[in-house]
């Protein structure tokens, strides 16, 4: 199968981006949670646990993925991406294992703790420009000028196939007997879920993917149930890993073509379920990895009876927004 | 190596153990967090991670290690514990996965959510008795009307072989080329210790086992600093992990004869650690689990320039004892 609009990556792709990664990245657990399971009656549910990841996200994988790409020449002059959260982790994760100079452009006045985990890190850190497209205009400028690679968090094949890499490793783990009914994912950019119909298509034909977006961040959502493209003025949800204001260009058709169904939770759901995930399994996630339950539990009606997979996608909550979670403040 | 009232268990034990172990559990990860780091300056830490296994803590290994070393018969029988935590859902898991009745008492009051996850987990729980020991008899019937097996939390051999398999894949991870100069255990009834001092003792001699208890339960402390047991009228700590009450006669001699250190951190000093790991790694740990960290952070003036291994012992942290943690109520 070659690439097209609605398959931007192959099967192919996500093996080659496997094997890059296997130096880097171990396996990440599928698992039961007996005790979540009995938070949504009639659904059994199965979890992909890439929270524990050594960055606490998924976009660790594309980050190796992303960097391992490069050329050598590339890789010596360095990357640069602009991004504040996980996607950068995940690029500065990538640098220190290979010794590629990273540059993280934040905005001015950034979160104090996130700068200094990617300075933890090994990555540069340039803190300028009013906001995210302030820092994005600096990322340019170094790129122009020094000529670095430009990471971009979603709009990048390989930062796609990297991304598969983990519905391939459920895939595996599920092994020849185990079922899976649908796998639910949480939809931003849509790296993970356009991996993730990739995957399904080649090796799971019968597999659903459902894409869930928050209430506060829809473009895709919108888009997909209007069948075009959407931007929205704003993005308002406390989890920022969800945090779009449009659709992409590789991704979305993509969604459009593979996507069996598309919802959204409110902030109030996410909450919910941050809460539910943390007294049943004890696991930290933060608000994107708290929306596959989320919706599975919106979507339990429908779901009876069916094995269904979500995503603990990231763990990396801001311990201030994880005390209002447990005052009930949001 | 024989063993002796210091040295209750060998390599060997741990040894098969870790075979008996292989099929139900997974090593956990070994990590290095930068941002943990920098927390201590002048320390290389390096963290295992028991938080990130099944149930949610080391206990698991004990529980399979346990379990897996009943005959048939005993098998057919079942298994019963009295303890609410960490050791109960390890033998409910390790029942589960083998098919083995296991029966845990808890006293009547006993925390619901605690209940409701030994019950997930497929245990039968049988709420009697008006305290601990009021539920310790009742398991002692269960073992005298019934036949079961009782499973202690830490007077058995298998206990202390299976969580010795955690220090082996300490070393194993380590491999040939890194070093560990010291590894803190956090201590309750020590079998964490005992198996770390048996696997340092015949693998990595030079590594040094220091232990920490919480400074509302200090009997092993005291007792290892008096040379001669001892025990104390109450366990004031919130870290319920290791709020024990006094030595116990297979674990205290070992202790004696092979921590290089052992000291007490305060309620008040593993709250704080517990805030530190979740803002700076984002795993969420119960207070057992923070101690290694607290303990590092106290004895950083001596451990300068070393590498120090911590252990995430466990992450079943109740939520509203986190929510006291993260208002700064503990």
């Amino acid at each position: 199968m070659t690439p097209s609009a609605a398959t931007p990556i192959t099967l192919d792709d996500v093996l080659a981006a496997r094997e890059r990664l296997s130096t880097y990245l171990a396996p990440t657990p599928l698992r039961s949670h007996p005790a979540l399971d009995a938070a949504v009656p009639g659904l059994t549910l199965l979890v992909k646990h890439e929270n524990v990841q050594p960055t606490g996200s998924f976009k660790v994988r594309n980050g190796v993925a992303t960097i391992t790409a490069l050329s050598a020449a590339e890789r010596s002059r360095g990357v640069v991406g602009a991004t504040t959260g996980n996607h950068g982790l995940g690029l500065a994760f990538a640098g220190r294992q290979l010794g590629v100079p990273v540059t993280i452009c934040v905005p001015r006045g950034n979160n104090p703790e996130k700068n200094a985990a990617l300075r933890a890190w090994g990555a540069t850190v340039i803190e300028e420009g009013d906001d995210y497209e302030g820092a994005v205009a600096v990322a340019q400028r170094l790129v122009e000028s020094e000529g670095r690679t430009l990471a971009h968090s979603t709009n990048n094949v390989n930062v796609l196939a990297g991304a598969g890499t983990m519905t391939l490793e459920i895939h595996e783990q599920l092994g020849t007997t185990d079922s899976l009914d649908a796998l639910i994912i949480a939809i931003g950019g849509g790296s993970q879920a356009v991996g993730a119909l990739t995957v399904a298509r080649a090796v799971r034909p019968g597999l659903r993917v459902i894409g869930v977006q928050a209430a506060g961040a829809p473009a895709a959502h919108d888009g997909w149930h209007a069948r075009a493209p959407r931007s929205t003025e704003r993005a308002a949800t406390f989890a920022e890993g969800v945090a779009t204001r449009a659709t992409y260009p590789l991704t979305f058709p993509a969604l459009l073509d593979g996507l069996t169904d598309f919802i959204t939770v409110t902030d109030a759901e996410i909450a919910d379920a941050v809460r539910t995930i943390l007294s049943t399994t004890h696991h930290l996630v933060e608000g994107a990895g708290a929306m596959g339950f989320a919706a599975a539990s919106k979507l339990a009606p429908s779901l009876q009876g069916q094995r269904v997979g979500i995503i603990f996608c990231g763990g990396n909550m801001d311990t201030a927004v994880l005390r209002r979670i447990l005052n009930h403040e949001l």
